[in-house]
């Protein structure tokens, strides 16, 4: 399958690699992806040019990422989703499964972060890329737990739900596959993208389990009657 | 042990009547004690005059409830707990362990709730009671299940977690002792009350989980590596 990359951070390299390794044709979209660019040093992420020679892909635009991938992840940060997927055009994205992985939080005062007002309450960034691209099937998913767990659940013994919500089922269908393809077997499905506001309410106790428990090696697992 | 609970509906009769099955002597603190006021039907929960009827206790002010119990618990509805609490007196919890239960959610634009942005963000209504009242020892335990869980968290098959945090080490065992005593054996403890943030963002998911899974007898359970 194709697979276009919104952001060449670190969640979009751990994706693009595990998507890499299972056949799939992946590019990474960035803002500019000039050579001086691809050879920067980025945050928990490697050079975007080291991590080509490692993986295979390549590097482009946004636009030419969205435009490229029959599915496609905004691994974008939250704050700059809007921003980067009105980059990568409405057009290019139309029809398209758009895996939204992006967390809206604000790191402004400091550990822990906290969810942007703007996208907490009575709304989320989930809904809030849906509306301003209601051509595009999104799926919110994989937003819950570390890089390194989205493309490998067993780094966590036992069992433990990938969360997922959207308003296309075929298009969450799709996303399903993928994370199987990665090992999952456990999903907790929260209905229509209604439900990314349940995702991203995640985010808080994550950090907390993380910071408290001394691993970000953490997740859930949905128990019920 | 001598319990006082602020607050009498839902969450208060069911806990007060499970603390007086096992032996405690509990009181819960309302507004308006008076025999009208008592004899009154209420939201999810039964008039207090049957529910002492029934289980035994009695019913009183929020300050001498508060008086009362060498354990307090706040079950109230999040956005009435500082008045409650106020009403109930700094001095009378001076000491206290206090267990807040309660969940500062905004039902204003109907379902689903959400968290009330004064208390979300970087706070939360853990902390707020905490800052409040500063010689209670306030432990935030039992506000991410529905109330028949919290005495009978066998009521969902398989493992899942009680989420604790607080500042006083001797009051969060005080609270699990409790817990046990319910049946609960699986704990997550969050840490000090900044905790309190984490616990709290777990009520949109459960909501989500709630309305889109059929049952309020949902839970989580923490996996870590």
């Amino acid at each position: 399958m194709k697979i276009g990359m919104i952001g060449g951070g670190g969640v979009g390299q751990t994706l693009g690699a595990a998507l890499l390794a299972r056949g799939h044709e992946v590019v990474i979209g960035v803002r500019n992806p000039s050579a001086e660019e691809l050879a920067k040093p980025r945050a928990q992420a490697v050079p975007l040019a080291d991590w080509v020679a490692k993986n295979g892909g390549k590097v482009v635009t946004f636009a030419e990422a969205a435009a490229f991938g029959e599915v496609v992840f905004n691994v974008t940060q939250g704050a700059h989703s809007l921003a980067a997927l009105t980059a990568a055009k409405a057009s290019n994205l139309a029809g398209k499964v758009l895996v939204d992985v992006a967390n809206p939080l604000d790191f402004s005062q400091g550990m822990p972060p906290f969810l942007d007002p703007t996208y907490a309450g009575p709304t989320s960034l989930g809904e809030a890329i849906q509306k301003a691209f209601p051509q595009t099937r999104v799926v919110k998913a994989f937003n819950t737990i570390a890089a390194a767990v989205m493309v490998e659940p067993g780094l966590i013994p036992g069992e433990h739900d990938l969360f997922i919500s959207g308003n296309d089922a075929e298009a969450k269908a799709a996303v399903l596959e993928i994370a199987r393809s990665f090992g999952w077997t456990g999903f907790a499905d929260l209905g229509d993208i209604i439900g990314a506001r349940a995702q991203e309410a995640v985010l808080p106790l994550w950090v907390r389990l993380w910071t408290t428990g001394g691993t970000h090696l953490v997740n859930l697992k949905v128990a019920r009657a």
